[in-house]
């Protein structure tokens, strides 16, 4: 199941299967060897397929320049952290790529390289995709997932009461881009700079979700800023206080919060963090904290979900979502 | 699971959502009312799910202003044919809109509604997509289907003294495209042009893949003209015999070849036909004939697999395959 491809200059398209996609099928029979227009999934007793899909374009997500690699993981990193976000465990996925003029076999190499990687640390396989022509570089992905029904997680099963944590530190690939786009003092030492780079480069999904599913009302992965996706999450029928204290960032941020290089409103405002917010009844605090530790995945409880709609501060001050620059204003 | 929009300028994402997409879910559990980033599937007993994937791209596979209804028919007719092709029955999709600036909600409105006209027709649903804004126009989609896994029509699975069949007719839309582009006299009556160019806006499945699945050996359908695709199926493990005056052509088309205005060669070379190459064993010949004519579908055989390499006429003589002007060359 790959199909169509206008020739790259030096190679033919089966050349790029034979070369450089097939070994992502991981020789599954699902994939019927590529040979196919389609494939097949497995059944999972008593369980569920889950499926997502993101596309990510050329001057949208990622710089015409970004490299193959960094490319390939955001299109993984996007897809997983909507599986996890769902308490799911990623099964497989299929490719649809979109191709201009300016890309080189290295390119395809190197992206497929990175893939057959990140597929065999998060354990998933390539069941088959599309390839085709255009004139922006655009990389579209379905990916399947599997859990129990009951386990899966909804943005919109919050109860009252509920305790808000957030995964990981917020804000580090957008301070990237921002040091990318010369936004941030050119006065800051190197190491934290490619600290940040590789936060936009080659964000990590948080995988803790399949982990903590039966415990959790609720959940989303971070792809507006924080503010914007617990808004997706409370709805209309909710609220949420917040710790703004409590809100989780890495030393390095730290640093540039303290250099006021940045506004704290910046961290929960802006950025694909790809870390999660999950609600969690208060019963089950020990249970995440126990399975965080474990799995050594940073988790903080930042706040709950309250009965008067808005977001506040624990000083009862409304935080309201602002825009700041977007990824291409 | 309906994700990310960059504003069209009067309209918000969750307006696009509300008024045009969300008709297409059918209310179907599976797709979380496209709340979620994600949807599921059911599994069916004894089935296996099939999953096909393709993408059309302006300038590539439409012009820039062939019209919403053409484009969703267009994305619509690949996925079922290869579905088909595989013997399969429509269930589900997701969907991928990449859209440049030019499109408008109108747009939006008669893409939805094609499609949803489609979907009552062919029987399935939408289970959820994502939404960008690119520079060219882009649709992507999954499609899924169900079947018995003994059932499953393959590409590779050719035998040897197989019938070769063929549905419908061939290079209807080819020769639409040519219309089109000029490339055919303009002295041709009115309602024969009209006739070819709704056959390349308006290509329709064939559907009888599922039907007559268990009788069948091997399958394709046709979308880079007859004989390529037939290349496909007989790998290089075997040759094929073909009765050129069998292929099946329609009255336009034979009005189109007395006066010369085409070559016989274009009909098998050329064309995105969506209809399907079947082989068959020949005690099966009558199955196959009896449910095309209960469905009302025409089916036509027209040669044979044999051991010697290569396509032959029966008289003996290769039949090469051309290429001929592509879509955009």
């Amino acid at each position: 199941m790959i199909k169509k491809f206008s020739k790259l200059k030096s190679i033919t398209e089966s050349e790029i299967i034979e070369k450089y996609l097939k070994k992502l099928n991981f020789d599954k029979k699902e994939s019927f060897g590529f040979k196919n227009d389609s494939a097949y999934l497995n059944s999972f007793q008593n369980k569920k397929i889950i499926i997502t899909n993101d596309s990510i374009i050329e001057n949208v997500d990622f710089f015409k320049n970004d490299s193959a690699q960094s490319i390939a993981h955001k299109i993984v990193t996007s897809n997983l952290s909507d599986l996890s976000a769902m308490g799911v465990k990623p099964y497989s996925y299929t490719l649809n790529l979109c191709i201009p003029n300016y890309i080189t076999v290295d390119w395809i190499e190197n992206f497929s390289n990175h893939l057959f990687k990140l597929q065999k640390k998060y354990n998933f396989f390539l069941l088959g995709g599309d390839l085709s022509k255009s004139k922006q570089l655009m990389v579209s992905s379905t990916f399947f997932g599997h859990t129990k029904y009951k386990n899966i997680i909804l943005r919109d099963h919050v109860k009252m009461d509920d305790d808000i944590w957030v995964t990981g530190n917020l804000g580090e690939s957008y301070v990237g881009l921002k040091i990318l786009k010369n936004k941030i003092s050119n006065n800051l030492d190197n190491k934290i700079k490619n600290y940040f780079l590789k936060k936009y480069y080659f964000p990590k999904p948080c995988m803790i979700g399949y982990k903590i599913a039966k415990y959790c009302n609720s959940g989303i992965d971070i792809s507006d800023g924080f503010i914007n996706d617990l808004k997706k999450i409370i709805g209309k029928g909710f609220g949420a206080r917040i710790k703004l204290n409590s809100i989780p960032t890495s030393k390095f941020m730290k640093i540039i919060l303290n250099k006021n290089m940045l506004k704290f409103d910046e961290i929960i405002n802006c950025g694909d963090d790809y870390e999660l917010i999950l609600t969690v009844p208060k019963k089950f605090s020990h249970k995440i904290q126990e399975i965080s530790y474990k799995n050594k995945i940073k988790v903080s409880r930042i706040g709950e979900i309250i009965k008067t709609k808005g977001i506040f501060s624990i000083y009862g001050k409304s935080i309201i979502s602002k825009n700041y620059f977007k990824h291409f204003s």
